[in-house]
């Protein structure tokens, strides 16, 4: 792992290092933004994830000689492969906490360093963030669509490759699993781990019974049986409570559960809802599988499925319906000759155009209600003050201004790595998962919903807006310039 | 990786075996089929890829002091641990030959051995083969959009992860790609790198121009510009020019290209293509990325851009139109005192019915034009001999007949491991690639097409289709029979 880290980086990083060095400007120092422009799913807010595995991948950043070799033989510089060789972390790196909700268009993750090294790690950041946030996100929602109801996550047979499944995992818990069916994954990140039947288990004995009475004998109270390997109602249900009768009862053990994983699922809850209750079992929960997600589970509740608990996999595991996070790494500042130049990027893509300055998050809370107002983006020097009265301004719609009061400001970044020396210490998953739900708790519930949620204001001060103004002019101007040539 | 390699499995793969070895059966013979039953982007074919991983990740399984120490807390039995410390893979594996075009409901893997091994190994396989054969599909349909133009894969920075991103770079070529910018990815597996220019190299200099004609300086004839930082016509294309004539011309050396990333590709690569001719660099390739897949470069290429080369990012590395490949395992038969009973899953939902037995998978190909006619599946003492006319009848519709001669069936499952050892020797990427692209050609381009495609034929063997329908019946039988107490 520690040599993949190490090198996880796209070959421009490489040819912009040494592009660097040898004009002489690897030491310039700069400021990089990572920051969304689109919320999956079309959703209101995403929430933060990966922050941990940021820091170890950043602390393990390494070459060893098989890369130093390999980069000579590609005809990298022999100044280049030393300062590879000797690398050490020099970067000052701000991000959001795990579990917080973020918003398009605000830095999650702010670096600022030297240019060599600050931009060399844009590939190992986004990768890492992009995705451990992209799955937060998802499981937030089908966790919310549950609405208080036991998750499962089993989704590792159609995870994108080993990581995405055990990363995946954690990223999922941060959003509010219960638990995960994948052992390396309760193993390394200490998730409670759930275990489910499978069809061949069943396939194995001679019939449907003698496989649930086995079971049931071997697991007793935490034996869940899965129903459909036949016949849903006519075989498994009943099979089941036979089985529960037979095995359990006798030894005043009550069941656990049955699991449907096919067919009409609310029809079929409904029924064997109905089944189990005559037959003296109105404890045993259903749980329901089957390429579950957040939209067909509110269906499945909102039409009165009789379903305890969700066994989710590939749709949450991939975010299958919003598969990508589209982080992007951009340079927002450079420093020359110890004076601050904001740079931006101005595309013909009217949503591609970039924020400059390195900058400052603030959230902003109304005291009443706890609930969050806005989110606002100064520069560096700027300071949000609790006692006094802010003036919001929208900086597409500029005509849009609001005025608060009452509220808490508080920053948004912390200091992750000082001077490449890392000096924040990760809470524990469970801390993280119980922030990140108090959280989303603080959200209005118009900016929670699934459909048409409300936006959440991202707001600038004024002087950053006049900055990103004048750079935008200063730009166009340019070009005009150009233009007439 | 050895240690997660060891352990990557779903919990009930533990549990399970744990229930074998106390009900005495986990050496009852067993045989499982991994087959999908959707092909991605409802296309006419998918392309296997990953048995190479498979492989290595099969030979190193093994269970290290830390896990054993961990299921001996979490209550597994001595007898379990002590068998999976000396865990020595027995099994028969089967799987198609990487790059082979590949159908829905026939055997792409095929695993053949002890109940207590066959069901340990599901999660591996299936989350090994589902995600490169996912990947190999999205980039062999991404290719053939491209109609012989350079395809360059850049997705690392919004993959699912390291390994999706590396992993994801193998599969990607297989299917067709010329080269990567992921820098590990091109060391472990030898695929050609490519550079891109970013964004942040050209605002870290006081212009446009200076960054174009340092980076020159710097690549000479490898330096692809980035023109649309700013401006894609007014600033970009015209620095380019301006430095290509500037830095290259007075060397005598040829620019390679530009790229744009943002705006209405189309059309701007048509601006951009006049103002390269007539300022002399007719030879000046021109590049477009910009979150492309197989459908918008279909469509710029319609239109007439003027591009030779895509560069490709998330939606080909996470196959964002269509993220999961739905492979599945499934018991097919087992083996009690010598005798061979083949099994049967029978599900509410009539696409999840399996097909029972070992079974062996021919293609059969005409002779005269090389294509391939359709797929059979048979029971393993079957045989299909070129010599004879055979006739196919398709399993669902059963009405649907055919006779064929002038053929020759291949048998497409290769054998991968034998008792445990392994008996494949993985040809070169290289060689994967090129059998891959030669495979898709033997298939007719109705069944290639993206649009509505031809059903291939998977068809069944007399003999096979029997035995499934006796054991449906069987089972229809059973349940009447419970449904009657």
């Amino acid at each position: 792992m520690s040599f993949l880290s190490g090198i996880f980086a796209d070959y421009n990083c490489f040819t912009t290092a040494e592009g660097l060095l040898s004009a002489g400007m690897g030491n310039v120092e700069v400021t990089y933004d990572m920051f969304f422009r689109e919320i999956p799913d079309k959703g209101g807010f995403a929430v933060m994830a990966g922050l941990e595995q940021l820091i170890a991948r950043l602390k393990s950043i390494k070459f060893d000689d098989v890369a130093t070799e390999d980069l000579k033989a590609r005809g990298f510089s022999d100044k280049l492969i030393e300062y590879l060789r000797t690398f050490k972390l020099e970067c000052d790196v701000f991000a959001m906490p795990e579990g917080t909700p973020v918003f398009p268009n605000e830095p999650i993750v702010k670096v600022r360093g030297p240019a060599i090294q600050a931009q060399f790690i844009e590939t190992l950041i986004l990768n890492t963030i992009n995705h451990q946030t992209l799955i937060a996100t998802k499981a937030n929602r089908v966790v919310r669509a549950a609405a208080g109801r036991q998750v499962i996550e089993m989704g590792a047979r159609r995870a994108q490759g080993f990581d995405a499944a055990v990363d995946g995992a954690r990223a999922a818990f941060i959003g509010g699993i219960n638990s995960t069916t994948l052992y390396p994954a309760s193993c390394k990140y200490n998730i409670p781990v759930a275990t489910m039947m499978s069809h061949g288990w069943i396939q194995l004995f001679d019939s449907e019974i003698q496989a649930f009475k086995v079971y049931l004998e071997e697991h007793g109270e935490e034996g869940m049986l899965l129903v459909d390997t036949y016949d849903t109602l006519d075989s498994g249900v009943k099979n089941a409570i036979q089985a529960f009768n037979e095995v359990l009862v006798p030894k005043g053990l009550r069941p656990a559960g049955i699991i449907i994983d096919s067919g009409d699922m609310t029809y079929l809850s409904k029924r064997a809802r109905r089944m189990l209750d005559e037959a003296g079992f109105p404890d045993c929960d259903i749980y329901a599988s089957n390429s579950l997600d957040e939209i067909l589970i509110k269906d499945m509740l909102n039409q009165g499925a009789k379903i305890d608990g969700f066994v989710v996999g590939e749709k949450l595991i991939t975010s299958a319906s919003s598969p990508v996070l589209d982080g992007v790494y951009k340079l927002c500042e450079t420093k020359k000759d110890g004076e601050k130049n904001p740079t931006i990027m101005v595309s013909n893509n009217v949503n591609k155009i970039t924020t400059p300055c390195s900058k400052r998050v603030w959230r902003l809370f109304d005291m009443d209600s706890g609930k969050a107002i806005a989110d606002v983006l100064t520069t560096e020097d700027e300071n949000i003050d609790n006692e006094k009265t802010y003036s919001l301004f929208d900086p597409d719609f500029t005509w849009k201004r609001k005025t608060v009061d009452n509220f808490v400001a508080r920053e948004m970044l912390v200091k992750v790595f000082e001077k490449g020396e890392c000096v924040y210490v990760s809470p524990s998953l469970e801390d993280i998962r119980a922030y990140c739900n108090e959280q989303v708790s603080s959200l209005w519930e118009e900016v929670a919903r699934f459909e048409n949620p409300h936006r959440y204001y991202v707001d600038f001060s004024g002087k950053l807006w006049g900055i990103k103004q004048s750079l935008i002019e200063k730009i166009m101007h340019q070009n005009d310039v150009v233009g007439e040539n």
